[in-house]
């Protein structure tokens, strides 16, 4: 028996780590096209930023540690080219053969930048790698420019902007869609560009780039066209899905018998919609990872799915959504009812400060479907409890009932939570 | 029709204004005894502090404000001495009666000093009114007292500890249990020794205070003994529960047909063991005192029960817990696995910083039944997706798999809550 894995960041390695973790005699073979592994990539920005003073930072464990602590064969510069299934075999550029008896696809996404004329001009980029990072902190240092246009207002736009404006750079983003933060939310929307205005950053909505040289600017970052890694797998014969991504079953399976698929490769069950989805993140990477590794190891995991949560800082102020918006509730077949308040999160004398929640749910069920919230801190905190309710399929009576933590350094005897639930009750 | 409420702080002031909301006519009376009403409790010790300025900042409204705005008739100074639900009529010590239908008791606890000797001398401190914690900075101010001695290691007693030592006093707390924050949890009970000895305040286990005169100190605050008023519930022949609070259904109704408790002075259920149990925390009473007051006033409204969620600031750090500790778990029948991890809560580049998690589940359910979070920032987020894991009843696999939001200014890619669940989840 022999465990192949393609890709060595997330998806990959946590797939590897686990497999051994399950049998420690499984041999073990991470491919990595790239000349590192194991990197942070949510970090990329705050390298760009300088707040991340070197590369190194960034990059958890080194081939040396997997082959030496793990005894996992890491190869980077190993980009394979395809995958002869039938021969049970990975083909890598090099032209060397890799044999496996199972296989783990972490292939990966990219920022597929093909539809964009100019794109491979020296003053435009995308912040995919390590390597993409570290070129624009040079790019900075050595041309020190003045504008920026960020194409996509997604996470990594944004986050992008942000970093850049810190430089001293006048910075736009230009967006396809209505939407920032791929939430098809109004109020959030106007909420992510007041708070990008306040910081000196334009934001323009419907605005499809079809030239680098239609937005003249001293740098462009594409931070759009995010797209699976999915042709090895096709070639192979490995179905893909709605959203193009590689389908597995819940033990991140494909249809290939001992052929798995995790990370931003893969697609995956919403719990919320019970339909697959793709929503590719460094949580959902590192957990499919996880169970592909485990099951390709000879474990039997499963994973149940995701409910979307993520969560952004904007100049210092968090930005969290999960589950469906209003829009995409209605679009999914529910009734939304909708709640959004705007709250104290402490008393005035801790200094206050206030918070934005809304909750989405469904009127048939009363079923809580999704939410957002938006504060300067504990954004991140009650999220993830209405992400916890998501996945418990709380109705919002329940949640209304929430026995939630209070003191006064930390919350409001009723918590913003609480006040969007009692709020969403009455719009029933 | 008319309803009267006994007790105007949290848990009154909450059923009145929920009852003036169901029904805009109602004739409704609030009986304080105190010389006002609708004060943050939970902000007593950041009075004696200094950090509230004046006792004014705790005053969420006035009787003024209940009698115009909301047609509620407030009376302070209006101490009730007995009930005689037979004529349905409340007997107030002034002599005057008052006529109702329907009767909300929030008549809430107190610190019983009455086993200390000495406690009523000039030095010794209850906080647990607007008029003890006035009392307390005018003794700071006047008497520069130098060290001070706090009976009791609950909330309210290292809350006190604190305050005190900000004052520059040296502070000892001496506690008769064995643990702190009323957690049976030996390890936690440790981290508050802990961070107390940190900033110069001694805590003392297994003294069992029956003289004052036992610890000199300039001052002595008696944080213990805390105790419902239920004497004049007991004398109307409203049934008590296992801990001596008010026993009530569902509705908050008790044994007696229209008279409702809440707040401080009732039991409430527990969600973890499904069986009656006593908290008093200001959430319960705000929460306890809406549903007391809307089925007073005609609705039917229903509340579910706790999960005994509470968090308290040590110098600066937040100490969290909810449901069962292992040893309460045990006590309840349970048969309990715990982990407990230390992880850090950020990358390193946002200023890392580690948060303690501790969870305990059920070997034969594998149900999730308590848990406890210590950390600088993040605990009160945390301990909530617990409480809400824990109203959902959520296994620890379905916990071990909650997407929780990442993003390196907040957390990090797998939450110490998820590291804590896969911890235990080894632990089966």
């Amino acid at each position: 028996m022999a465990l192949v894995v393609i890709g060595g960041v997330a998806a990959g390695l946590s797939a590897a780590a686990r497999a051994r973790r399950i049998d420690p005699r499984l041999p073990i073979t991470v491919l990595e096209k790239g000349p590192v592994i194991s990197y942070g990539a949510c970090g990329l920005p705050y390298l760009v930023e300088g707040r991340v003073r070197a590369p190194e930072q960034l990059i958890h464990y080194t081939p040396e540690y997997f082959r030496k602590e793990r005894n996992v064969d890491v190869r980077t510069g190993a980009r394979v080219v395809s995958i002869a299934h039938p021969r049970r075999e990975v083909l890598l550029e090099s032209g060397d053969r890799v044999r496996y008896d199972h296989l783990v696809l972490a292939t990966g996404a990219r920022c597929d930048t093909m539809g964009i004329a100019g794109a491979s001009a020296p003053h435009v980029f995308t912040l995919h790698t390590l390597e993409d990072a570290e070129r624009m902190r040079r790019f900075l240092a050595e041309h020190n420019p003045r504008t920026a246009v960020v194409i996509g207002a997604g996470y990594i736009g944004v986050e992008a902007a942000d970093a850049l404006r810190r430089h001293g750079l006048r910075v736009t983003i230009v967006e396809r869609s209505q939407h920032a933060l791929l939430r098809d939310d109004p109020p959030f929307t106007e909420a992510v560009v007041k708070q990008l205005e306040l910081h000196g950053v334009e934001l323009r909505f419907g605005v499809d780039v079809k030239s680098i040289d239609d937005f003249p600017a001293d740098m462009v970052v594409i931070a759009a066209g995010f797209k699976p890694n999915t042709e090895l797998a096709a070639e192979a014969g490995i179905d893909r899905g709605r959203f193009g991504a590689i389908r597995t079953d819940d033990r991140m399976e494909t249809n290939l018998r001992g052929v798995y698929a995790a990370g931003d490769c893969a697609e995956v069950q919403h719990l919320v919609t019970g339909k697959p989805t793709y929503i590719p993140l460094g949580t959902t990477a590192n957990k499919t990872g996880r169970v592909a590794g485990a099951n390709a190891a000879g474990a039997r995991e499963r994973f149940a799915g995701i409910v979307g949560t993520s969560i952004v800082s904007i100049f210092g102020l968090g930005f969290a959504t999960t589950g469906l918006s209003t829009a995409q509730a209605r679009a999914e077949g529910f009734s939304p009812v909708v709640a959004r308040i705007e709250a104290s999160m402490r008393p005035r004398y801790f200094g206050g400060g206030t918070t934005t929640v809304e909750l989405v749910a469904d009127r048939a069920t009363t079923r809580l479907v999704g939410g957002s919230v938006i504060g300067e801190d504990g954004a991140a905190g009650r999220i993830n409890v209405i992400a916890a309710a998501l996945t418990a399929k709380l109705k919002v009576e329940d949640f209304e009932g929430l026995d939630l933590a209070y003191s006064p350094p930390f919350a409001t005897v009723w918590d913003p939570l609480l006040i969007a639930a009692q709020q969403l009750v009455k719009e029933f």
